[in-house]
């Protein structure tokens, strides 16, 4: 097996997230499901956005957050996603690749635009998510670079990028590549209702094994398990894959890796300012223990860091030297 | 005189804000002007996005800014720009509209693409622009909505806006509509080299009584005045309109009218992120409290809290709520 050329590539949605402030009551006015992600359509997408306070751009997409904050703490990574021809799939490319991220998907032309999140932000830090998949779910299983797939140590999925049809081919073939290649697949469970509309898919995988570090937060846990209880989940899917991270927001994390279990707290801020993100460079934490050989302690200790960073400010990329913030911890005395 | 339907309507540029932060290596490796407002054509603005860290997309425009300003204030504002037909555009539009500010200028089809204004912003928080007008720079006098700006006690005009020819001829031609209608001027001179390329009409327009309320930084008033001086400079402008504003940064601020002066300091801050938008916010507390009839004093000090908030944070629109910090504060006490 050939020595890797990057660390990690990610195929994932190419989104710019769009984000205002707002008041409970506003939440609850447009009806939308506090702390979750939503698909919209144009319409609705208008409508939000007519009832969206002033906002900002900033880039964002679940694996191309993980990409930004791996970067950041010196991992070498690429990135596959779809953005459309406009002005919003410029900031994407731009963003990405001034983050250190190689990028070479073309840009697609035609409707429907580039992706974009709209972000609802209550004073609690709580991030409401309203995804417009537009260009990014038409990327088609011919963007794949095999060759990058098969020179990366992981390749990283995105379980919302498996709902559309034609990025779920994609990301089947790259599985493919990277086995054939000898790499590792990382997967994230994004949302509970991608498991729920796509769980057998994801039990399939993991029974292939085809999955060798899982991502999931409690509440995908749950749906993917169907075991309610966080311990009862554990149980069920620690087995059946060489890494699992569980994630509980304010409670912390858990990974679980061939028999030894290993917790940590989560990183405590002084002010949560926007949740967006924050599973996100979790993820990003943890790979680049994981790809260094850090032990599954440390590895965690790396992902409740970057995470504890994201959510200190608005937007989901990393805005801190998130590498001089973990060399600095205690983190770096880990094995 | 029928009562005034809006506070202030204001006439200037329609920018969406592409800011970064970056090291001041950077600033002098680019051959920036560090401080300052650089007009930028379509393969400078290439080189200097390609050569900028991730970036956020704010919107902005000088005169913009200073409507949201005055908006989060409670006031009545309409905005008359130029934005394209493009998903900047779009941004622009919904972010003014979303702080309360009527904008009904209709977006202009086809090249060139809505303005954006690349800044870098150091360490020390000061901000360096890089302007590429695109459509701003053609907003056409057919574009005034004439009854508008009759209604209005305050017309705003921005001088960015007065370097390309057909917004000047607006411009020209708001000002006539707002004396016709007894309405009052404001003029914010924006930079010292438009005061190089203009200055003979600002001085004739100052001359011709058309400005009553002038708005300049120690660089413009030296400009204008040609008096190196500060002193010398406001001594040199003082009686020719009926109310001058000087603003000096962190040296805080003065204002003169019919010979009654009033100074201000700057509001302290705990740490200055961004600069942008200080003098456009300035402009606002000002304003607010010249049209409600407040002393000079007072309209300063409204300024002066208006200018701390927004620079300490990211982006020229303001984030915390203005009309809260000002009626909290001892300006709510004074005449």
């Amino acid at each position: 097996m050939p020595e890797a050329r990057y660390d990690v590539i990610a195929i994932g949605n190419a989104i710019v997230d769009v984000m205002a402030p707002c008041a409970d009551d506003l939440i609850e006015e447009l009806g939308l499901a506090k702390g979750g992600m939503t698909l919209v359509d144009t319409a609705r997408a208008k409508e939000l956005y007519d009832a969206m306070g002033p906002a900002r751009e900033i880039s964002g997409g679940s694996a191309a957050n993980t990409l930004a904050g791996l970067s950041a703490l010196g991992a070498q990574c690429a990135f596959i996603g779809q953005v459309a021809q406009d002005q919003l799939g410029e900031v994407f490319a731009h963003d990405i690749r001034a983050a250190g991220v190689d990028f070479d998907t073309p840009a697609r032309a035609g409707d429907p635009p580039t992706a974009r999140c709209l972000i609802f932000v209550t004073p609690d830090g709580e991030r409401t998510m309203n995804t417009f998949l537009g260009a990014s779910q038409y990327l088609p299983p011919a963007a794949l670079a095999e060759d990058v797939v098969a020179s990366a140590a992981v390749l990283y999925l995105e379980g919302y990028l498996w709902d559309p049809e034609e990025p779920r081919s994609a990301m089947r073939r790259a599985i493919e590549v990277a086995r054939a290649a000898g790499r590792k697949v990382a997967f994230t469970a994004s949302e509970s209702f991608v498991i729920e509309r796509h769980g057998d898919d994801f039990r399939a995988l993991i029974a292939d094994n085809l999955i060798d570090i899982l991502f999931v937060n409690e509440k995908e846990l749950a749906t993917l398990t169907s075991e309610s209880q966080f311990e009862a989940g554990l149980a069920a899917l620690a087995g059946k894959v060489p890494v699992l991270v569980a994630t509980r927001s304010a409670k912390g994390a858990v990974a679980i890796s061939e028999g030894v279990r290993a917790e940590v707290a989560a990183e405590p801020v002084d002010a949560v300012v926007d949740t967006t993100g924050a599973g996100d460079l979790f993820a990003a934490g943890f790979l680049w223990g994981h790809v260094r050989g850090r032990s599954l302690q440390a590895s965690l200790r790396m992902g409740a860091i970057c995470a504890a960073e994201v959510i200190s400010h608005y937007g989901a990329r990393p805005e801190a030297d998130l590498a001089a913030l973990v060399n600095g911890s205690e983190a770096a005395t880990l094995p």
